[in-house]
């Protein structure tokens, strides 16, 4: 195997430290979070931070770098508190990897992209036409990271929309059918094939598939 | 597409909810935290809150449910500040879902499962064999999120083992090659393949491959 050590992970050139460290956590979550400003100018930003908080209530956390690209969802997310997440399937990965493209506050990432935003029940934010599960969500709180001065952003979840065959009977989303896809890094895209899904886990006792071995 | 109102979710049963909102959130990291405690006893168990925070100091995140099965893992932490995460690969996704199971605190689970604790480099905590890429882990500092009571754990990369053929020039690990799982939901595993990694985006530019553009 080959080994970083802390002091040659500090003496790498940026680049290098950017791609290791972002790659060595594993698969990230692929979502395009949309807000409005309150002028009305909409804005769609890539993350991959989106990160399952907790079911009861529905909370989902996401880390923010203020002074990036980052800085517009921000800003609409603080101002009028409504935002959606979007997940990115296989066939809008270009579209959402320009979307991290540094474009001016007052231009909506939705008309330099073929990303369609689109109004569901009432909600302020826009969602993304096509994505085929989508989350209203309200921001909650926000928590300082002192240690690198990004901020971690609970939100609830509001609403869920899913498309059609991919909701199983016992609430379970298959996102293999709903061709969601993960990140791995900072810039790579990878489609995903269900191994196995098990029934939970007691000691002592064999893992039982729910694919394999009935329900 | 099928709606889920913020009434529905709230009225949902306690699993279709668990189900339903553990997905909605997209693909997660999969990954076994590895800990010791001060009696020596070794401990490991499932995360897939493990998410990058930062790379310059190395960073990254996970969330603690104190109540839970990962009390050992939270205890062994911030006792010994020492910990490892090891990516979760095809071949293990059994022995990792098994983790998840209520074993009494002074039963390792690697005696209950085949995964193998190995000891690398001197570190406190032991690795996973068979696991392609290992991170050696130092507890920096926590995060109460009050709207849940979950715990936000903040930690330093201190070292970044990696097997053969995943590391690219640039500093980029494939993990397709690695063969790291994603997770979908509680608890199904999906296997990855890499669709296009992409350059950087600026604006008003066509998104160009590192695959199919050349370098």
């Amino acid at each position: 195997m080959q080994l970083f050590t802390k002091l040659s992970i500090d003496k790498m050139s940026k680049l290098f430290r950017l791609n290791l460290i972002n790659s060595c956590t594993g698969f990230k979550s692929a979502n395009l979070i949309a807000t409005k400003s309150s002028d009305g100018i909409s804005n769609v930003a890539i993350f991959s931070s989106v990160t399952h908080l907790g079911s009861n209530p529905p909370l989902l956390g996401f880390v923010l770098r203020p002074t990036t690209v980052s800085r517009n969802t921000y800003d609409n997310i603080k101002k009028n508190k409504f935002f959606t997440v979007n997940h990115i399937n296989a066939s809008q990965i270009e579209d959402a990897h320009h979307s991290s493209a540094k474009y001016a506050p007052e231009i909506s990432e939705f008309d330099k992209t073929n990303l369609e935003e689109e109004y569901l029940e009432d909600f302020f934010a826009p969602f993304v036409k096509n994505s085929n599960i989508k989350l209203g969500c309200k921001y909650t709180n926000e928590y300082e990271i002192k240690e690198n001065n990004t901020i971690f952003i609970v939100a609830t979840i509001e609403s869920v929309f899913v498309a059609e065959n991919i909701l199983q009977d016992d609430g379970w989303l298959n996102l293999e059918k709903a061709e969601t896809v993960a990140i791995n890094g900072l810039d790579a895209y990878a489609k995903t094939v269900i191994i196995d899904r098990f029934k939970y886990a007691r000691p002592d006792q064999k893992i039982q598939s729910f694919l394999k071995d009935g329900s």
